[in-house]
């Protein structure tokens, strides 16, 4: 996905200083954009440079946020350190929202500028098209700033709050995906099981209250919808421990709030099984259906 | 409910031979509509009468559709069998399917005509507008037969399938619904709870795979949209023991089916619980937001 | 289970009258203790028959019960309709506490006896060596008058109240052993992922506040007891399959009551799924643990 | 139930340096036992005091073990940098066990000795006659050490494993607790309201597969047994919040090592629902009995 947004950064004429781990990729890049695109081999090396103004980071987990941006000597902070002027970090990944607050609030106390949670919604796709949805929390300022350069990447960009505000609409969307997925996939099992036709029932619910995005756009029933992963063996889409952890994110942050997650404790739970169950963790989280309705056919046997 | 249906069948210019508990409600169609009202005092007398074709029932659960229509010297079947002609039954009540076939069954049987189940959703005011939605399950002759009978009262007629596929279009539907409403409230709260804006919240969700008609079309959190049970502190709407019992029957069916409900499981709980919490049992399935959020105030404190 | 206990009848000095649908156990009781038992091929046949005062059942579900014991010309109650003679109905099915009243009020409508309902714990082991618990729902005259028989297959006999009140213990008992059978499985499953040995575990939680049966008696940890089915691949013990219809019963009658059971709902959903999943409908209901634990293993790869 | 230890140790003939935000308490101490009690007004001077060789801890969660231990100027790491001597830091606190390894590796980073985790069971009865379990996480040798100053207030000294399994194995058994006590809740629940007397059914369980503490020792009927909360109005014992607690930190626990929790997590859930519920906060755990029951009685009128 990162490859994939910064093309589009670069399309839109602005030059980057770039580190992955994949080194290939980056490579890839600048024999493509040439000195537009400058490899750098640290995070430091990043927050060091002389010519940026923003820092954009992708990353899988909250640790790994706070390693590459504040932790330690190789972080983007302690680079920037030789820096006159202020920077502006985006923090593009999906995190604990106390993590995105405390990250900030560190940059801050040091005096290194200032930081936004800006995660994104929309997939390879959108990240390729450029049709990306950011859900950004922080200072207004900070988010006047960073809109030109989101824009670049993505059509949507929406300021929910406060600094951490755009890890929580994240966050609380996939929550209640998640239990969408997992009602939609008992709903047509059940239905199946007593009889209905998955196509009928996909026509009634979608024009009644049970309507649902997982249902209309993305049912997860092979031969309901053409071109969702379903219909081609829950390859692509969004992976089932992804959904997993996005669960565990709000379970957390529930705990952390004493907030009672009835349904989302148990979701969290059925992808956090069907991770560890061999064959599903490829597969797109609509395979909670495939585990439910297989067991059906083991059933009747 | 069902007088409004009644009197939408009147203005199709068909005549009707009514029985009901309340018997002002019968008196006072009468009074309106003369002679093509006759009201009489036992289901069975409904069966007996010489001028009509079909009975169109609409009862609050299994026992009482068995009761009624098939059960006892009093039910609509022992009543027709003085007559000539065969009957349609249409059972418009939600109940267990394995029910619907099993009465269904016994009408065949006794050589009385035939059955469909034809369940509806829409609510009062779509029964007040002849807006209805019917979900029909039975022989296709059989719903041929009905559909001029279901259009004096609805607007949307789906033949689902066999016997039953009515109910369990149904109970699938609210099955999804009950979990949804529950998942959208979940996810609001801990928003809240969070520091989002509710409305801020909405307009995320609504425009990304969150999206569903609890959020959408009838978001349980006061404030969100207007004109919905939410907003008027959650009367009207459909009450907390109906989503119960609807969810229960979707339990019942998954028990026989030996199909696995884990969030339909819990949701039913949840309503279980709520229906017996003092001060819910009359308000909108909705309410759901405001126990998961008044305990927030508590916690507060 | 019910030629051992068809056995220590007949060691009682009692005679019996047997059906069953495998003819060979039938054939080899005959074999050994001669003209003690009587081998007849209908269920009629038995409730016909001149010399017997009471009628064991054995029998897998209510549906079983109902067909065996009181519906069509072949059951048990229409054979009795030729006696003098009332008969004692003994029934040691674990069936639904409302299916076993309305068995036995069709019993006492026609006339022909009582009946009480008196499912068994103990297992196998339990039926061959005789000790048997029989919880005991019905009538004080019945079950004073049942107990001496009870006693030659059982060593403790247990009245529980009213007619269905036996069924009710024996389910509430199993709703409870299988909700701690998961809580062992969990509790266990967590702490050997965060390094303590299951060994020390048991230790601890056997002399501590959560010590119960399922830790104490029937750990499902392998190597932690010896003697159990954890211990010899969860072979042997009480199937999978056998806890999910228990626990389905539970939910069943919960349904009925509108009694909510947070937790009980969501362990009959664990066991209804685990008894379609491949290679687990044949074990031990402890192989829980080896499904959570399984799981563990596909994570660390 | 911090005093209550402290005077255990005073009676082994041992002196104590104590801080408590409570000053009164410390007062008291100090009032009863003279010169072998030295109070102090941070935790860094209990730290620094010369004539110490050992530091028990006790605090509400895994926050203030931080900051009163090792966090900033004021922790009792800070105050021990003026001493030649190391410390044995003995934290008796319930807490995360990956918090409690983090203070442990950062003592010993600094030099200042060694930690082990020691969090408790036995209640404030316990604490009073010296009858507490400690479960032990660390080193052999600081086990060893600490061993003799434990046993002035415990009776139960077990040595669990590596630095974090005494929390591990502390939370797994209450895990398993509050997963048995609902499950003792609703089986009663649903027991009584299926016609069973509880005295009955607790026989019944007491000596079968049901059996555990939850229903033998602590019956959450009110009734069933004597000097238990539950025939106390729920007064005393062990409150919703701390069993909340508990089971969070038991869930946050799983979360990070992907452990499913599919009974767990929901428990968590009634917990902490319950204790945010009117009336519910200032009662023992077994309240969650009360709660189903209750609901019953307003579903009865």
């Amino acid at each position: 996905m990162g490859s994939r947004m910064v093309r589009n950064v670069l399309k839109s004429g602005r030059g980057v200083v770039v580190h992955d781990l994949d080194q290939n990729a980056t490579a890839k890049l600048q024999a493509e954009y040439g000195a537009a695109v400058v490899c750098v081999n640290e995070p430091s090396a990043v927050g060091a440079h002389k010519d940026i103004w923003a820092v954009v980071s992708v990353l899988p987990a909250s640790q790994h946020v706070k390693s590459v941006l504040i932790d330690g000597p190789k972080s983007v902070l302690a680079g920037s350190k030789t820096r006159d002027q202020p920077l502006l970090f985006v923090d593009a990944s999906t995190i604990d929202p106390s993590v995105a607050k405390q990250v900030r609030e560190e940059i801050v106390r040091a005096g290194r500028g200032e930081m936004i949670d800006a995660p994104i919604s929309g997939g390879v796709g959108g990240a390729e098209k450029g049709t990306l949805t950011f859900m950004v929390g922080g200072e207004e300022r900070a988010f006047t700033q960073a809109r030109p350069l989101l824009e670049s990447m993505g059509k949507n960009i929406v300021h929910c709050g406060a600094n951490g505000t755009g890890q929580v609409a994240k966050i609380c969307n996939n929550l209640l995906l998640g239990i969408s997925m997992i009602g939609v996939s008992e709903a047509f099992n059940l239905g199946m099981r007593l009889g209905i036709a998955p196509q009928v029932l996909a026509a009634i619910i979608n024009s009644s209250s049970g309507r649902c995005w997982s249902s209309e756009v993305y049912n997860p029933v092979p031969g309901v919808l053409s071109g969702v992963p379903a219909s081609n063996d829950y390859k692509g889409g969004f992976g089932v421990p992804l959904m997993a952890k996005d669960l565990n994110l709000a379970l957390g942050a529930a705990i952390d709030s004493k907030t009672p997650l009835p349904l989302g404790s148990v979701a969290a739970q059925v992808y956090t099984l069907l991770s560890q169950q061999q064959g599903y963790a490829q597969l797109d989280f609509g395979s909670v259906f495939k585990f439910l309705n297989e067991s059906n056919h083991l059933n009747k046997k």
